[in-house]
């Protein structure tokens, strides 16, 4: 059942953009304002609603659609460039009337990566996006139109994922993490949103400040279905929306140097599959990628727990690709740095570049986009009669759909229409799988709201 | 006959570009080394060598191209980006080994510029280019990937035009202009090359120099069967590759915010004409248009002549579009900045961007290229019964061809091959012709190489 | 009894100084390194050892003296420029053998300000320091040699006092009034330490983060005697080293356009009577100053408390000078954001500078240095039988000397040798003033080391 | 006797200045305003003329302040800063009633100048300058305040000296050698003024622009004597106005990392002489300085003279510390690129400083100011029967006074009152010197006005 939030104050104003917006075409405003079939106007009032409602603690999307149905955005075309005009717009993203310069920025990068995804990439079939190159070729050009690629520069950007609804002390924890990895001129790359994905861009922006790190990365990695559930915090000062999940995904491992996971639910347990996945391809083995599972000193049962269910469903060797620290940030900052550094000596060594990984090979599982119906997740082969890297692949999916189902917005509708997914798989497998998510249900790992949590789910 | 040049010393070096060019992608690079039929090396390389080799007065491309035989360019991809292996690049361009860091930004541009309007324009189809609104925004989105579309910033862009050959007093003159326009905050763009594309901007240099203005733009629009025989000044901070000599123009007229006409020649002759043509069209009545003819004080009669030229084909009233100033820079500065001044009102008013005239209306005439064979030579309408714009459109045709004849390589070799260009016209306006055309040639306005000029086209 | 900290790991190494610290004349090297009577080797030598030392808990001065016998600092000069030599360095000012560069700039500084203080202000007589006059020029010219005086800058500054030994909960509370002034643009400066001199700072950092505010300031103003006991945090990224308490005073009315306090002990008391004594100066009723007494919510009886020492002391009409507001750190920052715009308006209208309030006149009782000693403290006349402002000043003055017993190194070394200081007042004063004391040590606002705290001081 | 110059429009405006005024303290602005006997008023009067002035090509200092005797200077304090009120100012120095930003940047300069000099230097005895220490040290404290001395800053200064009154061959062969200088990012230091000190400027101006060298630096050093008749250009982007001649030749000697000689007349033989002088010292037999005499081909004649003038007056040795080349811009350059090399490795390998050659021995002679009275002049030992560099001293002063009673106020007012000074020297000696002044005299080196040259001199 769908949250029902009060709506504050709204406000209603002309802004400037800011940041990485360029001008637009006229051609590029109308089809922003179009509301037709294939206009980008509801595409882009969802996402800049969700950029706008950044101060409010939710994650569920379907509850701010309807706590600001009035809620409009128009895009003006003037004498010194493009104006943005809200109407009422969520009051938390304003200061005494003005609005947060931040949040100014990210609808810049919104309204950026809307013009460009729809306009270059899905409507120009420019890329063939059935294929692994065509892809993989997409999601660089995303990336280099949002200013994500930054040549000249080292090798410093790790990528923290966990999730979104932890407890204070995980939070402080990732915190602190995020302060000795900052100390160490290393930067942040989020999915956006509260929790694990904010906690270490606010420890590192402390650490930026005492190093003097001008020009430190807080990078939020997002994508339509997602951002509403999982606004950027303003402090992220780069961000992206890629066209889907499994491109958002892929967007971390090829941008990322290195990879630190906090305690999270279903959605860290995607990530984890979709990487670990990858990395068991033969043709990455020889390519070094650091990867840290840590939380506080208590988190340990829980990273036993995720341990054990990765051994028995990809195997002994899985341990190999990991490493897990507990309690203890200074030993994960310094893990991370000579992890990095090794990154930059195997890229130069090879002449690869530092801002893409191109090297790492993804299999096609792994980047067509899965769309989780109840068809489609009754249907994932849940056993381990099959390659290793394909089980972690189907796993990835039913951790994939079971987020939808519970934070957005189609997912949401779709359980509210047809009940809960029905997941099969073999028995061992199906009791390691109920295991592992009733432990994130009881340790409320699911949603944010507080309420007692009704899967999205059974298990058949 | 093709001139001779010397090759002097070559320098074989890697350089990293600097400046505007980002990450290129595997495929992007790899269609940059393509020799095949649809890949860009050979452009790239006539490109860079137009570039590298500005420290040499000549016009004439195809010299250039046989005095460099050797020379090759390949692009490298490497951990912190791009790198460029350069092979017998004129040593010009380098002093004591390093390459001057103005020439390093224009080999960028010129990759960016060939990627983006090869990949993206060409081969794309996303831009109807048969159409005027597909070809403005072709336009637009060559320039933006550019960045020369900078919003928030004030009108300031004077567009100078004017002969590539011309006499020391008319260069010193056009140095005098730039270096007023320069005090009053305005930026300079030309088509870059030697003579009066190059006078405004070092004077504006100076004058940049004492005011502090740290960011004067001094932008040049080439295209590639230009670019070798005008090739840009290293002063040149902003250098962009149009695909054609109508988008060059069409760049010029709809960036500039105003523009000067120095003494020239036929590339002159066809700037003129292309943009009274356009002024004349009924829909561009009412947008203002600052232009401004403009010489030291013995040019007066060179002026005259064009006066009279113009009065004859386009009529009396043609007059209110241009101001003749002779032998007064300051006026001239003083002039265009009112005139600057007048444009911004209007664009704020209007709501106009001030970095991109949409609202001018460009005929199709003056938009789809013209390629200047002998046959289409011989069969432009050069007579008076046809409505001006017309005639205007024609005559900047027959301009054009000539332009190609004396200094492109297409051109040149065609009148190796085949003669002189045949052109026709009724007799009184062949008389005109013939009077203009004679007059250029009397003054030396045609060839830089100071050689007895012979004609590429006779009027019959 | 001073307290016994273990020294841990030390770092010796050579380093560069980072920010304001311009070349040094080697005369002005050699008085650094002299370690004779007027060589100021020793003096650095402390400070240095503060500010390495910021990332330990500790406001006892002597016992990180002890700590670090082995501490040395040199200044060398090399082909750059200045390069300083470390030995025995507390390890915490270190990343892995880097040291933090917030650190580095901070060294420049306290160089900077004591090259200059000691050059060009005690030992020229530029100024008669036994003036007013001659004391807030030199003010004057020590902050403007540090850079703080930034001309063209609209008025931002917020002061905020308040106790480095603070609860948890005033903590946080004094973090989120910062958070709010950052996100209206305001500055944070203090005095440097702990507790309420650090938690504005990084609300504000954060919310500068959000706002983009680059060059958000963080300005920290100590003196010799203190900054021991509390050194700056690296988030501080201007540091100014007065020569005493008194300018430090001086430098905070002058540069601050309006001051918050927070909960705090005697350095915060001693700080409120030093500004009151000023406010009260009938040469200053016309000038706005806005002043806030703020806490958490239950911070309410604590500055009812101090808010009858006031009206006690000073009469009913003291309360026109502050505004109390408890547990609403959003209506704190509003109150302040209007505060500091009237005071622009004032000055605007005034033709007065925004960065020094030359205006404002300070009587010579609040810049006459006041050295503590018993003989002193005993004398001080604290009775109601004198013009207010004097009493404030004589109050102050017991305050200031209560601190040094507590917390500054030679304050520290004469209770051990001469046993507590007395203070006497008139009965129902002196009735009050124990209240206030005992109600700072009950609160444990004393010290931070969480010993029972032993007074420095006997009332009689 | 004094030109007559026609005072054109001038302009009477409050501007803000730029750059490196820093703010001024209530004192320091009443100094400014104070036409007593100690007020600075009147020297801010003449200096900001000078400055104002730079427009008109003229190098007489009195017709000068005749021609503007209304003009006046005021300096204010406003809210946010210093504001100042010119009175009656050379309108050459506005563009449309704007003043250029280049010309304020000076006013600000010379106002800190003066402040700095006159109140810590002169006033308050902070430096012995009856010492070379403390001359050292006053010269390196006021290059300091200006902001001259960069640490983390490579060798680059080229210090060109030169005439003023030179021919337009030699005017754009400097701008050649400051081109060629430019490319090889060297920067220029001259004494303001036009010919020899301006062409360089503009030379390396366009090479920085070429090479984008966004912080060339074209610094001038003047002194109040001479900055009305050797006015800076605009270009001037640091300019510091030293208390007299001699500290303004240290300064260059100190600062500059080699030294390129134009022709000239008496003012570039006295800097020859100075700086022979100094290096003949045999403290500096060690210390490399790259020398260079140099002028287009036809000016071999010239420097043969010089050359012998030297030999004959300081020995064949003399050679060894200067090359002369003529007519080779390119060599010029790169003989000084590879001797400033030379510097850094020099300089690295001793640890020195690389912004001030702190090892530099300069005898007391070189130091002491030479005041050209009638009688000092008549009394200078101009024999051969003395030490070398006591010679050269006394030639410097010479030539010295020649420059005053040439262009400095006070000099042309003392040859007005006292007829011409009178030169005694052993025969062969004053032979010599005949030639050499009479060659400066045929050649028109003396005076800017083109008059014929009545020498302020007469030799017996």
């Amino acid at each position: 059942m769908t949250q029902t939030i009060q709506p504050y104050a709204t406000i209603s104003s002309i802004i400037s953009p800011e940041g990485s917006l360029e001008v637009l075409s006229q051609h590029e405003v109308n089809r922003l304002q179009s509301t037709s079939q294939n206009g980008l106007h509801d595409l882009l009032r969802r996402c800049a609603l969700a950029v706008l409602n950044c101060g409010r603690p939710t994650d569920d999307s379907v509850a701010i659609l309807e706590a600001y149905k009035d809620f409009d955005i128009e895009v003006l075309q003037q004498d010194r460039g493009i104006r943005l005009k809200l109407t009422n717009a969520p009051a938390e993203a304003f200061v005494d009337g003005q609005m947060i310069r931040g949040i100014r920025e990210h609808l810049s990068s919104i309204i950026r990566d809307i013009v460009y995804v729809y306009n270059e990439i899905q409507q120009h079939n420019r890329f063939d996006l059935n294929t692994g190159e065509g892809t993989t070729n997409a999601v660089f050009h995303i990336l280099r139109k949002a200013g994500t690629l930054k040549p000249g520069r080292d090798p410093s950007l790790v990528v923290c994922w966990g999730g979104h609804s932890i407890s204070r002390e995980e939070y402080e924890y990732s915190k602190d993490v995020g302060y000795h990895l900052g100390l160490r001129d290393l930067d942040i790359c989020t999915g956006c949103g509260p929790g694990a994905m904010k906690g270490p861009m606010k420890g590192a922006n402390v650490a930026h400040a005492k190093q003097r790190r001008k020009d430190g990365r807080y990078l939020g990695i997002s994508e339509p279905g997602i951002i509403a559930a999982e606004a950027p915090n303003p402090i992220v000062n780069e961000l992206v929306v890629m066209p889907d999940i499994e491109k958002r995904l892929e967007a971390f491992v090829r941008l990322g140097h290195g990879i630190i996971v906090f305690p999270g639910g279903v959605g860290t347990a995607e990530e984890i599959l979709y990487l670990l996945g990858i990395l068991l391809h033969p043709g990455n083995s020889e390519i070094p990628f650091p990867l840290i599972f840590t939380g506080p000193a208590d988190s340990a049962a829980y990273f036993q727990k995720i341990d054990e269910f990765l051994v028995y469903t990809l195997g002994e060797e899985i341990r190999q690709y990991y490493t897990i620290i507990t309690g203890d940030p200074v030993a994960v900052a310094r893990k991370m740095r000579e992890g990095i550094n090794t990154i930059r000596e195997f890229r130069r060594h090879q002449q690869d570049a530092f801002y893409y990984n191109w090297r790492l090979t993804i299999a096609r599982e792994f980047q067509a986009p899965f769309e989780p119906t109840h068809e489609a997740m009754r249907g994932l082969a849940l056993h381990r009669q099959q390659p290793k890297h394909e089980l972690a692949a189907n796993l990835r999916r039913a951790f994939s759909g079971i987020v939808a189902g519970n934070v957005k917005e189609q997912g949401i509708r779709a359980i509210e229409a047809h009940g809960p997914f029905v997941l099969t798989a073999e028995p061992l497998l199906m009791q390691r799988l109920d295991e592992l998510l009733s432990s994130f249900v009881a340790q409320g790992r699911m949603k944010l709201d507080g309420q007692p949590y009704t899967p999205c789910y059974v298990l058949k």
